[in-house]
């Protein structure tokens, strides 16, 4: 079975920095499988890259490896890590991309210190190409993390922002913007889903109110503004057939409440 | 030989969506070879992806699966659909996106009714993940199309307008207009290329007159308007060097009409 | 080893296009491992296509083969290339875009013109799909480069103007700007790396004056425009976490002159 490396950075589609280290890795193992996830991370939008990887990467096979490089600190005294989560391995700048994943609380972390599984002159812009490429192809060769680099106990984290549970019901924030404009929040969607009676629920996403709450798009007409429980089980706001965050002018951080019933 | 199994979606590449898809079928079968036919059809243009797979579908070899989600009814009651139509496979909602393809007239379509070819649970919002990921990849496992469900008999169709032939020549549309802004329409190019000679060539596209007719691109200066045979033999209007679609502000159905010779 | 073919076109992700390659490719040669490049070359901009191909293919392991088709004088008496560069092949149009790899200097220049391996009949706008991309397939089956054509000793070039040595110092310009908006330069890293004082390098890009200079981005504040080596050894200039074509108003093109010193 070929062993499977993902690529997933904020390079576009234009510049051959994404080629580049593709061309690393088949140079170190032809008999590998690479898997865009995508390329199109908001320039060094590291919160983005983790909603993104916690709606790719768990379903993902045992033992994938993903390249991550969304790495605004290139160069710097940032640490290059090898992360081991839930069977899985992710190499990525220490940005705290992957933090939001399922099993982010118990990882084994590495910090890449071998030089001798980097491309040599090692470039003070790039270490996509001269570090995190040659690394994954190494571990796709059978290279064991332990050889990339000691343990390491700290890294950075994405904090993602609590809702909180009022008497009334719970006020959240916009976390994710998906490609259609639509709105996921932190708020559970089990708190929608479990609620008997939508005709009592409202939603506030900055200063719009959204009473419409359905269980998909095609269940209200064009151009509504709907509240739904997310792909991901988050509570989700949604104009059907349009994009609500242009619309709403809502973006990450935009405040979110969530009111059932009579409260 | 490893099974081969295509991607086209609505998606965009800033998503996750996309990526969790290829993780679904990699998980299922991890000697797939999995091809990305393209991410950025419009948002819900079912009519977009129609024509866009009109111009790639039919290159593929036998045996192809593809798996096509552009998708504004998720989750309510269309159906989802297994289609073998000229030796490939296409597992997409009931949107007709297919219908263009040759061969369409003969296809065998089943509804996709047995939840042990799906993801547990089904989400109402993102059944690319949850529906057609896992279908393709049992397909791709050897599971035969008549074990995902019954035959049915009616499903959505794309209705391509039959240009119209006067007795001074053909009036029809815009259809699809592509990256470079180039116009294809709805008549056959062979209208064009049997006719002897182009100077006498008029065609109408909105409000504008195109009467330079040509074989390809570059053999009128660079910003000429021109009139040619595309590359699925239809009648097209390019901008030599620029973009016809904003320059001539044509989209798909502007109208377009063609007359040859003194009539 | 599966054989391994790269695509890198203008034809963007909206249109069938690449998909049509990709198909023609995997019909001939189901066992090849495909992989893009990218498919956002600036429309026609065989320059941009030049540097990206720069960027990119000098990392990709011997035996690969490249095919690149950015061609604005399609079904012209333009030539079709098969050319043999320091191990690897390249297919695309006489366009020049190959011609700023390292070992261009010496390759070995053939003109397709074997109807044999190409798909027939071959329309007049897109040799992507009729003559290229099966020329790739059977390359990657083991037709040897020879029997694709006639070796020829004439062809189309890229000039990078080189910069010039005053004595106060580099007068260049901008020769590309990567998705980031980061302006790379014609004029060599070295000069930057050779020189002890930072504190005296001064940059102008066009009207704008730099004179921070750093090892890397996270080196100055964000917002700060910086003078740095790039990862391919010329000098860029960046806007920290910003965009400096945007910022700078610089193009390729732009002129850029570098002074060191008291000078």
């Amino acid at each position: 079975m070929s062993p499977l490396i993902t690529l997933t950075t904020d390079f576009g589609a234009a510049s051959p920095y994404v080629a580049a280290m593709k061309g690393i890795i088949l140079t170190l193992n032809r008999a590998v499988c690479l898997v865009d996830l995508g390329h199109a991370i908001p320039p060094q939008d590291v919160r983005h890259a983790g909603y993104f990887l916690r709606g790719a990467v768990p379903y993902f096979p045992t033992g994938t490896i993903h390249v991550v490089v969304v790495d605004p600190g290139v160069g710097t005294e940032r640490a290059a890590l090898c992360i081991e989560i839930a069977g899985q391995i992710i190499l990525a700048p220490d940005n705290g991309c992957w933090t939001l994943l399922p099993g982010a609380e118990t990882p084994r972390v590495r910090r890449l210190s071998e030089p001798r599984y980097w491309r040599q002159p090692v470039s003070d812009t790039f270490h996509g190409r001269d570090v995190f490429a040659p690394a994954a192809a190494h571990l796709s060769l059978g290279v064991p993390p332990r050889q990339l680099g000691p343990e390491v106990t700290a890294w950075q984290r994405l904090h993602e922002p609590a809702p909180l549970h009022t008497t009334v019901g719970w006020d959240g924030a916009v976390v994710f913007v998906d490609h259609f404009g639509n709105l996921i929040t932190n708020i559970p969607g089990e708190r929608l889903a479990a609620h008997a009676d939508s005709s009592q629920v409202r939603v506030r996403v900055g200063e719009a109110l959204v009473t419409t709450c359905v269980r998909t798009y095609g269940d209200a007409p064009a151009g509504t503004t709907v509240v739904l429980v997310s792909s991901d089980d988050r509570v989700e706001i949604a104009v059907v057939g349009g994009n609500a965050a242009q619309q709403l002018q809502a973006i990450p951080g935009t405040p979110v409440s969530l009111r059932l019933g009579d409260s």
